[in-house]
């Protein structure tokens, strides 16, 4: 909002002038010193990493400065700003669906890959091949309009619960991430979600979750048709791949949707490699954050070994570059909301 | 910027509060009744119905309110915040990229449909087929990273001059667009440009020209590859098409990028149609506005019979609906920022 200053308000701009940079400047030093600042993140080289470069890139007098547009982050969400496991959540939408779906297609119960969904056997799930997934993410994530896809989503969000913590997926986040990206903004920080998930699954939580609009997600998506349906226009989504936002593919969206590199990317895995790349490689100063998997008891442990989540290439490239490798164990001091801090 | 509010501050808080309040209500009487509001448009049922209606979406209280987070706008470039003659203003970028790369390909001086662009011919260029201007675009716009080509759009836009007002292109803007994107902005509306020009093209002059940062600029795309070149990651301009931008991949695109359908969308042809629609059938109120160029004295004038910014289904949809055609004789008390004001 544009707010004119008549010549009688002069006075009372001034004196809040003054107030502003007092109020500014009481907490750029409490900042350095006020543990509620990230009071989720145990204090460390992490946490140290994160307060640095922020101080850095956004003190005017500081030769690695970077203007408020240019102030972008990239976040990948499934085990980065919530958690992956047993597997993508997305993953439990699709069988609920296909449950849903079944009594009008009945002879799904004797056909593959349906009969394995259907059956639960979590074992052969984690062994599909990608033509199985895309199969039945046509099946149960096209034929209908955004909208419609929209409203099963924000429904099931709402009424699903994570097998292990018997609680709602979106409560499955971290809570250190959620005070990372409050910091970020209140520092001018734009921060966008790049996930190897639906670009439409993960914008019917994002705005409510992290308080990240639609216009800043960015997805995997399938193609999708203009049509007229009950004389309204609308998009009807489409059984055709349209973008794999994963890997290379990273990159290669945050171009087409941002138009300019990040200065901060985090990750936790192989897949979000080039983007870490990407960011790093930016020609002003940039910050990567790689989150380690590592706390069994309150978490999961996984990393070299794993089929979702793997995190091999990515670790050496972050030791060898000297990237912030971000640990659950040591760096969280509270993992997800839900617990209790000590 | 957070700011936190220490007990001893209150009083001035207050005092804040009490002055902004009196500023923004000053504001809001001044905007009914002072011709500063949009200066360069005409009074008239066009500015009219755009102060209505934004009126009508931000008041808390009116049953048409709109949350901030949902005011998105969307603008087509090409005719609607700048003109589009004698053609699309990156026509004259590609000619200039051929007249520069001819040196290195003296072949084409031979060669169709390069030499008919390096003879001028405009009437010849006017009717190339969609074939012959995919494989200009082709040898022009890829080949390069993305950085290159932003290096070589932004250095253009310096130099070159529009051969009718012997000015650079970016100061062939309306001046009453740059009034109304200011306008919206300043009533918590977040602005997109939705273009058929190309999207690395725009995005080097939308910052600076418009105030609309590259992550609000959808356009046409070619596809990018992520490679390392000298050591760095970058992405790579393929000869590929990734999407064209126009008629109804407009709602496909703002789908993709923005992830929910704008309140007001403001076009100027046919190729602009969908979008309108897309957004006239929001559920929400919306207001559509369709730019008439029928100034042939200070702009242009044309509308069915033209091939570029043809303005014809989309007229007759936009009398049958109801929507806002705004008439650039009528309405634009001022056309360019350079004409001189009455």
């Amino acid at each position: 909002m544009v707010i004119f200053f008549p010549q009688k308000h002069r006075m009372a701009i001034i004196i809040l002038a003054f107030l502003v940079i007092h109020l500014v400047f009481s907490r750029s030093i409490a900042m350095a010193t006020n543990p509620t600042v990230l009071p989720s993140w145990n204090e460390g080289s992490s946490k140290s990493s994160i307060l640095e470069f922020v101080n850095r890139v956004t003190a005017e007098n500081s030769p690695d400065y970077v203007p408020p547009a240019e102030r972008i982050a990239v976040f990948d969400n499934d085990g980065t700003l919530w958690s992956e496991k047993p597997f993508y959540f997305q993953g439990f939408f699709l069988i609920d669906r296909l449950k849903a779906m079944v009594k009008d297609h009945p002879e799904w119960r004797n056909e593959q890959p349906y009969r394995t969904i259907l059956e639960g056997d979590r074992e052969a799930i984690a062994g599909f091949t990608e033509k199985d997934i895309v199969r039945l993410l046509a099946v149960t994530h096209t034929g209908m309009t955004v909208e419609e896809f929209q409203t099963l989503s924000i429904d099931w969000l709402k009424n699903a619960e994570h097998p292990r913590f018997n609680r709602p997926f979106t409560e499955i986040v971290f809570q250190p991430q959620l005070e990372l990206l409050d910091y970020l903004r209140a520092n001018g920080f734009k921060i966008f979600i790049v996930s190897g998930g639906g670009i439409e699954f993960v914008r019917a939580f994002s705005e409510e979750v992290y308080g990240i609009p639609p216009e800043q997600v960015i997805g995997s998506s399938v193609k999708t048709r203009f049509e007229e349906r009950d004389g309204r226009s609308t998009l009807v989504k489409l059984p055709e791949l349209g973008s794999y936002d994963d890997r290379e593919g990273k990159p290669v969206n945050i171009n087409l949707h941002i138009g300019r590199r990040p200065i901060l990317a985090f990750g936790n895995s192989d897949n979000d490699l080039a983007m870490l790349q990407y960011t790093a490689d930016h020609r002003r100063s940039s910050l990567i954050l790689l989150l380690h998997h590592d706390d069994g008891s309150r978490e999961w442990a996984y990393d070299r070994d794993t089929r979702i989540g793997r995190l091999d290439t990515a670790l050496d490239e972050a030791t060898r570059r000297g990237w912030t490798i971000v640990s659950i164990q040591r760096d969280f001091q509270r993992v997800y909301p839900f617990d209790r801090s000590d």
